[in-house]
């Protein structure tokens, strides 16, 4: 199964840019004939992106579920993997979409897919939600609607409506004590009387703390059980914000939109915008994300032709400055030693006093965090990774923004923050970008040549580089010998690509001619051992957190990777650069934005709101910045990929291979 | 004990305006020494009132409790009444103040008083609060102060500062869920390390629902236990606003106030007021009510030397329509058959959402109404007036702008509600006007030549007359035959004053040369037929109460009077016209505003809080419209003093004896 090195094998090393001739691919399939021009190189799953036709890729492209498989039937294409293809799925021409690439002109039969939604502007790949087997709303789900037929008031029944109504929702619903904010208890006389004494009530529980049953709603009209009711699940990452708006009833997930976070202009990571809001005041910060979150409600309304103040529920994700900064709760203890929140458990509270443009009433549950760099979006990402059941050890790593680790099982769960820094989101770097149209996604090096192939999203020319791309430059350019292990440049070799620039020794990725700023595209000393710092924080991270809790790496069973970043990288580069653990590929899983995927658990099922607060209370936070022992494996993990070679055999394996050649 | 019939002993009848001399009066005692100008006539109180005097007057100046009694050590006063003065007392010269009449110059001892505030502008006397006895902090005062001390947070503690402080909220309060408004959350962080992790927490519990406790606020400071916690009550009268400043740690009243209930710009009584929101909107109605309050706070504060921010709780009584209307909820079908509340029972609200300039998170408790038009000032009276705990039957009568009528004992309690309308508080009548200077009070009429004597509040020339005067007015002129008992003046006797006016038939009580604005002050047969009608609406409504319930009028051990109306009048006069069941004067007691001191036994004690609740919900509401039986005796009561005199065998006895005359 594993499969240790194949760089060369996949790459499109040697060719020259006039080799990167235009192709045109035909999808057919239901519904579905249309062609496209694409360039040599390109995924097939990309080339369907641009030809607007919809392949599930639930693994996020990296070849492990084989939901992508297409029917190549005319021409054909390179397939860099065949992983959960059957022989006889391969003798009748599949692949995988998101593992071969176009290389020639070719016709394409996409089978059905599962509806998925494909509406993310920053995700370039939805992810696939089912709803959980077990769910049922009226068990499971906190926000519920019930019908109400009232005896109207008389001279012999003078009753004062509140108390009325208070009866007969007691009755229905079985709860002893139900609560209304004033400006609904304001219009509940004037709603029954329109409503002739038949309505409809939403009301809210809270199963997990004392307070009282809020009447979110009264509606004057009998609402067919099986209309939607609506919830959103949200997640509130420090680059990207994630909103899926959810049927209650049903559970399924209506549409799912992702935009940039508003806060970004003022700073690319939590430190700066800590630093801002403390310095400015945290109105324009939370205000900022609250236009981005309410953004993304009035888009996914939209779309499902319904109202924003139709959504009477939210739960929301997302590391603990994120919370805090959305609350315009003071975080400037999160940045200071010793590094304290305010809040890890926000009470319940009125989406008004939020400032979220959902119902007034509606309930928003900010879910439970653990400490200042381990939030809710880990909390939530270890429910909906499964691992907290598992009754194997798990490593979970989330890189995004910050890099949050968690190790664990059913039994115990140590989870510990290493701030990473946006680096791999492409801050820090001359040339980073995040991932978007125009960014160098993967790049392969020639060994001999030194000439580098790339492929850009979207396919045009290069703007710079994203995550993933960096990822595989690293390993590339130390592969070909263009980086010694220390990240340090080779300048002597006999290339022009290498050079002294402004920033130390540097590598061109792409000439100026062939950029779209007109600009060479480079990567120099400074930006690899920024690189080289943030990999090495997650490297060490997780090996320190292990060694605190005497796990060795290889009892895990399983790595998760969550987080935007994880969903396109290349597993065996990042081993490569020394990111990932050395271990075979099969163990490794992307599961992608595991943040808003809890969220969107929580907002369904009280039991799954229970289960994220018992993770956040049994997981034991190990501040890595306390000793020595951090500092020490961070060093060692600052070279390609490791001082400790023998930690990494398969790289181990290809270097002493390459130097054989 | 009973002096049935004492008009002519102590009236002026036969003095003319020149007969009216000023005498001067000198009052001594500790740091007392001050002399007035009054008229013949003046009484002593209110001489003393004008002098700066303080001598209280618990039963609210009805000669009832002998505590306003003073010394005439020169000249002599005309003691109307002296009940509770021993034959020693009078041997040395005492008097009762509240009972006496200026007719000469006079040298008054004023003894030692209690020390009793006198703040309110409209009522002319601050009653005397006593704390219960029984009244213990730390044991019924749902607002408590918590002083704390907390572990600073280290790296081996990394504890978010929330749940650190809910951790020894929780241990000191025996509290399990305690919960704080965002706003407060907010600003935790900082407080805590500008206390240095040593603050005082101000908490609040809701012993009577399923509400969790709440963080109201956090200071930075440790507060010694002793110093005051302060909190106010207040009851919302449809005509006049009292607001008590307490301080909950000893439950001592610190001030006060009073004003006009700033609606009365948008209505006299209940019913244009509710017209009015409707039509124009609640939130003016709401809004000028909330003024009242919030200045009558602010003179308050002041007074104690605070800042109305200082404030922790409130508790509110007031009948429902001014519990709608203060609250912004629809009132128009409190209006309507079949006469309902949009609410009885409001939750505990914060202050802020209120609009109260009390402290943002403090608690506002409205307190719990039976009926439209039995609400909490009615609840709160019952409780304050002891009358759910006595073992005999009770009638309490609440004569305000509205009259309410509950008849019980610890058993059992009826109530019924009339709707008498604010003729005694002069509205309905020509010439009525409220209890201000300028308002006869008194009026005494000489059976032979007509002419009447007049006691004008504050000694100067008149303007109107008040609710006490036209009382007195009606006996006077009924005994003297200007009045038959359908309430026709007599055209036909030897007197200027009465003639024939716009309205019908009328009685001049004062010329125009004699009064403030230069017209006559009369009353028209339109008038007469107004007042006869709301004391109609009164009576008929505690007799069809008492029948309802199968209970005689004479056995009810008490009939208790609340309600600023109440407080000043006659008894005796009150009988003469059929306000007032013929029963011996022994048996009525005057309490005045039970309902701003229920709202105070509820805003010290939880105990009180829950009899309140208790007793809305162990009312029984009897609506008086919903058959014919309260329309005959509305129609019987009608007349002076009823068309079955037997009923009145005292105002019997007067007659025939002035018939044998």
């Amino acid at each position: 199964m594993r499969s240790p090195c194949k760089p060369k094998t996949f790459g499109l090393q040697g060719q020259t840019k006039q080799d990167m001739a235009n192709h045109t691919i035909t999808f057919t399939g239901e519904n579905i004939n249309i062609t496209v021009t694409v360039p040599t190189g390109t995924l097939l799953a990309e080339a369907a992106q641009q030809a607007g036709v919809e392949i599930g890729q639930p693994c996020g492209g990296q070849g492990r579920c084989g939901r992508c498989a297409v029917q190549v039937t005319e021409g054909d294409v390179r397939r860099r993997s065949t992983l959960r293809l059957s022989e006889n799925a391969l003798s009748r021409g599949y692949a995988l979409a998101c593992q071969s690439v176009v290389e020639s002109s070719a016709t394409i039969f996409v089978p059905p897919q599962d509806k998925i939604e494909r509406n993310l502007t920053t995700d370039r790949i939805a992810a696939e939600i089912s709803v959980p087997t077990d769910y049922e709303y009226p068990l499971y789900q906190t926000v519920r609607r019930i019908h109400l037929e009232l005896t109207p008031p008389s001279m012999d029944d003078q009753t004062d409506d509140w108390s009325r109504l208070q009866t007969v929702l007691r009755l229905q619903s079985k709860i002893e004590y139900i609560s209304a904010p004033l400006a609904l208890l304001r219009k509940i006389g004037t709603i029954l009387r329109e409503a002739e004494w038949c309505a409809t009530a939403i009301i809210a529980t809270d199963p997990d703390n004392g307070s009282p049953a809020q009447l979110i709603d009264l509606l004057p009209t009998h609402i067919d059980e099986f209309s939607p009711l609506w919830g959103i699940a949200v997640d509130i990452g420090t680059t990207t914000v994630s909103l899926w708006l959810v049927n209650l009833i049903t559970g399924q997930v209506q549409s799912q939109v992702a935009e940039y976070n508003g806060q970004i202009a003022r700073g690319e990571d939590v430190i700066s915008r800590i630093m801002y809001a403390s310095k400015q005041g945290g109105e324009e910060m939370s205000q900022r994300v609250l236009d981005t979150i309410n953004l993304l409600l009035e888009r996914a309304c939209k779309r499902a032709k319904i109202k924003p103040h139709q959504v009477v529920k939210a739960t929301i994700a997302g590391n603990s400055t994120m919370i805090h900064l959305l609350l315009n709760i003071p975080a400037a203890s999160i940045r200071l030693s010793p590094f304290i929140t305010a809040i890890n458990q926000p009470p319940i509270l009125c989406a008004k006093e939020v400032g979220l443009n959902i119902h007034d009433n509606a309930p928003v549950d900010c879910l439970p965090g653990v400490a200042s760099y381990v939030g809710a979006d880990i909390t939530a990402g270890v429910l909906s990774s499964g691992m907290s059941m598992s009754e194997q050890i798990v490593l979970f790593l989330d890189v995004g923004t910050n890099g949050e680790i968690v190790l664990g099982n059913q039994d115990w769960l140590v989870t510990c923050a290493c701030s990473a820094g946006p680096a791999f989101e492409g801050a820090g770097v001359v040339n980073g970008m995040r991932a978007t149209t125009g960014a160098i996604e993967e790049v392969w090096i020639n060994g001999d040549t030194y000439e580098p192939g790339i492929r850009v999203i979207g396919g045009e020319k290069p703007k710079g580089v994203c995550g993933s791309g960096l990822i595989s430059l690293l390993a590339e350019m130390f592969l070909a010998g263009l980086l010694d292990k220390a990240g340090n440049i080779n300048l002597t070799l006999n290339t022009k690509r290498v050079r002294k620039g402004k920033h130390g020794g540097e590598y061109v990725i792409a000439w100026a001619e062939e950029t779209q700023h007109g600009e060479d595209i480079a990567i120099s000393h400074v930006d690899v051992d920024n690189l080289l710092r943030a990999k090495a924080a997650i490297y060490a991270g997780f090996t320190v957190l292990a060694e605190q809790v005497g796990v060795r790496l290889e009892d895990t069973a399983k790595v998760l990777i969550g987080g935007s970043f994880g969903k396109y990288i290349n597993v065996e580069k990042a081993i490569q650069i020394g990111l990932l653990p050395d271990m075979p590929w099969e163990q490794f899983e992307f599961l992608g934005n595991t943040s808003v995927r809890g969220s969107y658990y929580a907002l369904l099922d009280w039991r799954s709101r229970q289960q994220i607060k018992e993770i956040a209370s049994r997981m034991t936070y190990i501040e890595l910045s306390a000793d020595n022992t951090f500092f020490e494996a961070f060093t060692s993990a600052s070279f390609l990929p490791h001082t400790d070679l023998s930690k990494f055999p398969s790289v181990e394996a290809v270097v002493s291979n390459q130097a054989n050649n």
